[in-house]
């Protein structure tokens, strides 16, 4: 997420009680999670592991428990507890702001564009030209919408990303400052939900078309002309390609791409980035031709086990 | 579809700029995809391979892109792109129409029944008496609902069919007209989808019950009594009889048939037809025991393998 | 399900139209189906397989459709069928309440909770304080819960168990009269759907968080600070305890226990109990090592078919 405007780094040492290491005059323009992040931004590290990950990412400035040498150009901010340090500038800077109405004020929406009954627009919503947006689908705030989309009832786009800190006593929540952004001619069924991104942005490319019941996590990119049938499953921070075509009840696990023009058959489950051009099944999936024959051999073991039985 | 009032063949040509091959004049009672087509029926066919089929297919009207030989008693409109030619008289026949608040005046709802607050019911709805339709549920245009039938909270019913065609540049939509039609004593649980047909009707039959989170794609037709578990996923144009029961998660392929009371445990995938009276298993299905059998077998695997390489 | 006041065994009868054995004027003090009986309560048994355990069980009073003989310190009433009975009781002592508006009056709602536009609440729910509930969730009557949930939009609490007789003409509903509680702390994802008791409570124990389309069946008791991912279904009266993880799409049959800290990976599926503390991957669920060796041994079985064909 961008700030509206650049912040010094001492006052957000200040707003999260930390302590600034190197000059703290310099501006801020954003804060991302160490999965997004680009010059200017602020960052946060907790964990010995990902410290040089987080000092040699392109974030200018880092939130971080242990007293380090500043590097070159960037600033850093002490704290006992990076991570809490690091939601309180998201609030501070992405407050959640309660809706009164069902379509905000603040929502642009284009000429054409129709919004049946029921349906709740958050504010600072962008929608563009001749969409349908069907009855009861819900729309959070600062989501953004292409011309020509349709969305089918009981749709929500935005909610929450799935993204707990595990400590002692429980979960912490990692709050979302994040958007969803969907781009022309996009049609998404009934009843799918799509996260906003953690700090960054979900994306739906152009002419990609989704059945109900299907699920996008946090911070997943998706191509153009995809397709993507009923109760598919796409876990955050996904890199699918364009033209990729997913079947029914789909699962897709975290962190990984899936190159383009794949076609992966129902229920099959991705644990690991996929080649494009391809055909794929089983749950962890293979090629599909190479799964099939694995289950013709299956087939045939009863009777291996009986010949070896009389040998 | 069927049309209110039957319309000239050359009315469907000058609509969509086609051009008639036969006689003009005859009178076309409805419109129908291939799947559906009856007598009196204009459809269309854009790929050789299917020319013979919907030539010799009940439908009486066909909207082709090759010159051929007018088949006795039928008539043909000539276009360079059929589906858009198909697209046109859909849309022209069953004009998507805004609502302008949750309930249309033009639906006709039985006594008895309740409604509960924030139910979306479109244009030219039917639902019978004695139903209980609770909170949030949306009813797209043209459903027709039976007798003391329950739809629980979030369920979405008559959602387009996901029917896309793929150009060039990107996919192009399959505008549907078609229906859901449930019968009498039907029960459907919390944020279930069930798409509208292309062209036909999507059928639930009597006092077929279902949990949670269940999608039925398009022109899928249900008997009476079946029972399906939560998060079952069936695609369009399936046939499923009487009292067949499916568990939790299963999913259905397109195009196929389930005989009467087939059973079908959690997690498996159906992808053709099942004979009636049997229980299933897996992904792909097989018989229960057998796939039981098989999965025994696999366990004993480490074993074999062991025993051959001390041969 | 408690009674508001203890009523006679009489009464009971006269409004089922059934006939006392023992001593009518004793005082029942709640409902319950047989999974869930406590003293006091009245429970129905209509099978001769179940007949003892009925009679033996916590319950004080029976419904049953044979003449036995009454244990010491209970009593029964004798009915022709006994499922109608228990059903007719659950009617009279928890009608159905038409809302006819959003938020019902008799809804308590705590300090700082925000619920967002178009959210549904019914009669006689509690929420707690600092809650967010998004726009059009669903929370049916009797619901309770803590402080400091979030409900993310489109979700649906309290929607009835999936519980039918079946009858030689078709299924007769089992009407639920149970709750859903939810604990303080617990984050619930979009589009999710929480039924209620059949006659006893659904538990969402404290620090529990889901993500998107979750599934939690009738009478399941979930522990404390638990994580489900995307997708996961599970049945009715499940008993999962503390600290458990479900990864995206896990499926969990009826009737049985997860124990405290287990992982299950993605997709799988649980047929019955499973011990806390391990990791367990496949459909149907083994441990996840076990499981992966299995996996890879299948992948030898070409190369081992070929090498006995050659013996």
């Amino acid at each position: 997420m961008r700030f509206d405007v650049p912040v010094k780094l001492e006052v957000l040492a200040k707003l999260t009680g930390t302590r600034v290491l190197g000059e703290g005059h310099r501006l801020v323009s954003g804060i991302n999670e160490i999965h997004k992040v680009e010059e200017g931004d602020i960052t946060f590290v907790d964990h010995p592991k990902y410290y040089d990950k987080a000092l040699q990412s392109a974030a200018s400035f880092v939130i971080i428990n242990k007293e380090v040498a500043v590097p070159e150009g960037k600033g850093l901010l002490y704290a006992d507890d990076p991570f809490s340090a690091y939601i309180a500038i998201v609030k501070k800077f992405r407050t959640f702001e309660k809706s009164d109405k069902a379509i905000s004020a603040s929502a642009e929406i284009g000429e054409g564009t129709v919004l049946q009954p029921g349906v709740f627009v958050g504010h600072h919503v962008k929608i563009g030209k001749n969409c349908l947006i069907h009855a009861n689908v819900c729309i959070y705030d600062h989501t953004v919408i292409g011309d020509d989309v349709v969305i089918h009832s009981g749709t929500v786009i935005g909610s929450d990303a799935f993204y707990f800190k595990r400590r002692p006593e429980g979960y912490d929540k990692m709050v979302s400052c994040g958007r969803v952004i969907i781009a022309d001619k996009v049609e998404i069924g009934a009843s799918c939900t799509i996260d906003k991104g953690v700090s960054g942005d979900t994306v739906i490319g152009e002419g990609t078309k989704m059945d109900n019941q299907v699920h996008v996590g946090h911070d997943t990119v998706i191509g153009k002309n995809c397709l993507f049938a009923a109760q598919v499953g796409i876990a955050g921070v996904v890199n699918i390609e364009d033209d990729v075509i997913l079947w029914g009840q789909v699962g897709v696990q975290k962190d990984l791409t899936i190159g383009k023009g794949a076609v992966v058959l129902g229920q099959s489950g991705i644990p690991k980035s996929l080649e494009g051009g391809k055909t794929y099944f089983g749950s962890p999936t293979q090629e599909a031709r190479e799964k099939m024959r694995e289950l013709a051999f299956v087939k045939q073991l009863p009777e291996l086990i009986e010949k070896l039985k009389t040998k």
